[in-house]
């Protein structure tokens, strides 16, 4: 525990440039934590961006190779006043312990390791092949590792790549995320005028370029939540029934989880699909940010002659990033208003990614899991997207095994962020039933 | 000229509080000018706000009186580096004196103070009475001169009121404001989540303020420039027959106007209706910030839970502003996407103005120009408001003669503002004209 803490100590904030040497410290506490504990060819690896260390133990002929994958870096602390205890001074209680990175992802990375270094260190030897890839720079949406595995794809070969960055859908409920909705994100910028304008002197004539904003959104989704991007819905697949009935038995209250985590009067959303598969299964399309014209107090009359809308949307099984794109390039060009040219400006994008609940390795875990946790494990999907699992399928071949520890009130990317002790504690012993499990024919 | 420059000099921007002193100052310079032109009752008013300045001459029993106003403040100067010569160094070039307020106001406020003055020296007494109320904030939206008026509309008693403060439509086109639109601005305000929530994790179920904005501001207003809001137009007034054969005799290409004026690749508006009509006679709806979420450089992948939105309409004869914003209200909640709550923040209203262009005051300056000038007074209306004008109609029972001899080219509120050397002379001579004209039965 104290080697956790002193892990949590640093703030390796990966955004702030100015915590370049923390991060990059940080690196070295997971490389030497490796090194130490018998991994070879432990490497920092610097090519462009914060590092990635690399690690393995390939002593396991005829084994199974796993490669895991975590990251050393964490989100700015920020609100600083709502912290109970100050982010980077780790604190125990209640059967937590509280820090910025306690559960995204230190503390994750910190069962990874630490399960791996306890055979190893009461074995001498592992029961499978191991490679550790880690990087700093997941908070930051670096692109290094990405480049890494496309370069490198033969030094990672593996089997599968086991992930400690989920979390369990309620306590003591062994979880595996079997799917990630892609993205993509970009920017739609619309021009009207040369220069901003005076509403009264011009209002009538000229184009605004916020309005024109807003007529594209409305035309680009309705407001019951439907997205009206010719074509955007034709590959979307339609979860199994086996997979709806899974997620039928969850245990969940709707009216709690809009009153606690949502805190809104209504759902939003396309109301006639239920909502794990609004949440899971179903692309959405989010607005970030409008820029333009005057947001400051008081009246200032102006006609904006730009605008920069941040849009993204989420994909699911079998969109296409590039067909969406596309697709989307068409329909901004058609709503834009008389007076305006709108382009959209690509800044980001990830498919879709989906392993199968069959696969042995993800069987296995789920195995482990239950081992450990007494209940069986449930499969769910998470809204969200991780890039890198679509790339180790794509270049490595390798599902991803998505084993989370996290809980659903971890408080990540937030204040007071925390993990639960016990879980840290049942992780590793799940990792090391898996490992053995893994090597088993 | 000389004294005009020292009055430029004086960086009297009201809306900056680091140069109060300095608005402060050029109140004085407006007080000392009248009070030694030999007007009197000259004071410095300072209630709340920027002070105004009032003087008069009221030795003319029997005849009309006069309330002139103006204002002593200016917008700031930035961009600083945009200007071909500093904005507070005055500089003659090519006929024209270029410096911040050479055209708004302050230029035209000296042509009024001037003619009023060489009138008193040459003569000795004015042919009608005459009251000046200069305010210092009209640039910063003070509301000092309003409640001024409110409290006192009898030591401020008159016949009409004369205004220098508007533009000629064309160099050497004399040229009579007799209409102006009116006002309604304020924010929408919506609220979704109770704090801004990660679109990964809860897009398909949260409600996002930004696109609910976008959602609203649409159904507001349609992309071919109609207002949706129930009832709006109900008593819009259509011009007359005459106003509109005069604004189609006006000396005016529409091509370059878009290309030179507005510099987009096509006008925006109600396209069945001309555009003197959309500028001048016709209710618009502008968005002119939209507040919420994220902005900055890069992604980030937010569903907002806060939005601000600021509009205004700009009303037309016999709009109610009151009604218009009951309105409103009504068309923003029926607007509000499921899940969130919009509501309507009036921040200050104004209802349009119409002058009578038979009312005696109006036909005299219309010849006085005409006689100095040398080509027919054309009257127009402007796009924009001018509160004032319709308090003095209301509390003074008074009608506005808006008299301007700025050009459309004059860059104000702008880098590289000018007034025409020859129309601040034309502009007293057309003054003194009117003076006299008045005098007369």
């Amino acid at each position: 525990m104290n080697e956790l803490i002193e892990f949590l100590r640093i703030p390796s904030i990966s955004a702030s440039p100015e915590h370049a040497p923390d991060v990059r410290r940080a690196s070295e506490f997971v490389h030497d934590l490796l090194a130490r504990a018998g991994f070879e060819h432990a490497a920092i690896i610097e090519d462009s961006g914060h590092p990635l260390v690399y690690a393995d133990w390939l002593h396991a002929p005829g084994k199974p190779t796993l490669l895991a994958y975590g990251h050393y870096d964490v989100q700015p602390p920020d609100p600083l006043d709502e912290w109970i205890s100050p982010p980077l001074e780790p604190v125990l209680r209640d059967g937590n312990i509280y820090a910025r990175g306690a559960a995204d992802d230190k503390g994750q990375l910190y069962i990874l390791m630490e399960a791996a270094r306890r055979v190893l260190r009461e074995r001498g030897r592992l029961p499978l092949n191991l490679r550790f890839l880690i990087e700093g720079e997941e908070e930051s949406g670096g692109e290094h590792i990405e480049e890494h595995v496309r370069a490198h794809p033969d030094e990672l070969a593996c089997d599968a790549a086991l992930i400690c960055d989920t979390a369990m859908f309620a306590p003591d409920l062994p979880t595996l995320t079997i799917g990630l909705r892609g993205i993509v994100y970009g920017e739609i910028h619309v021009e009207g005028a040369r220069t901003d304008l005076h509403s009264g002197d011009y209002g009538g004539a000229a184009p605004n370029a916020l309005e024109a904003a807003a007529q594209i959104v409305a035309a680009l989704k309705d407001k019951d939540g439907h997205i009206r991007i010719p074509g955007l819905y034709d590959r979307v697949l339609k979860p199994s029934q086996a997979e709806i009935e899974t997620w039928n038995r969850l245990p969940f209250n709707p009216d709690r989880y809009r009153e606690t985590e949502i805190g809104s009067i209504d759902f939003a959303g396309e109301p006639e699909f239920p909502l794990f598969e609004r949440l899971w299964a179903r692309p959405t399309l989010e607005v970030h940010g409008i820029r333009g014209g005057f947001t400051g107090e008081g009246s200032k009359t102006v006609i904006p002659a730009r605008s920069v809308t941040k849009i993204s949307l989420r994909l699911v099984p079998d969109q296409r990033p590039a067909e969406v794109v596309a697709q989307l390039e068409r329909a901004i060009a058609a709503a834009a208003p008389r007076g305006v040219k709108a382009t959209f400006k690509l800044l980001s994008s990830a498919p879709a990614s989906m392993v199968d609940p069959l696969n042995p390795f993800v069987q296995k875990a789920a195995r482990a899991m239950q081992k450990v946790f007494g209940n069986e494990t449930v499969y769910v999907r998470c809204g969200g997207s991780i890039p890198i699992v679509g790339l180790f399928a794509e270049k490595l071949h390798a599902p991803s095994v998505m084993m989370g520890f996290g809980l659903p009130d971890d408080n990540i990317h937030a204040p007071n962020e925390k993990m639960s002790i016990a879980n840290i504690e049942r992780g590793i012993d799940s990792l090391i039933a898996y490992f053995d499990l893994v090597a088993q024919p």
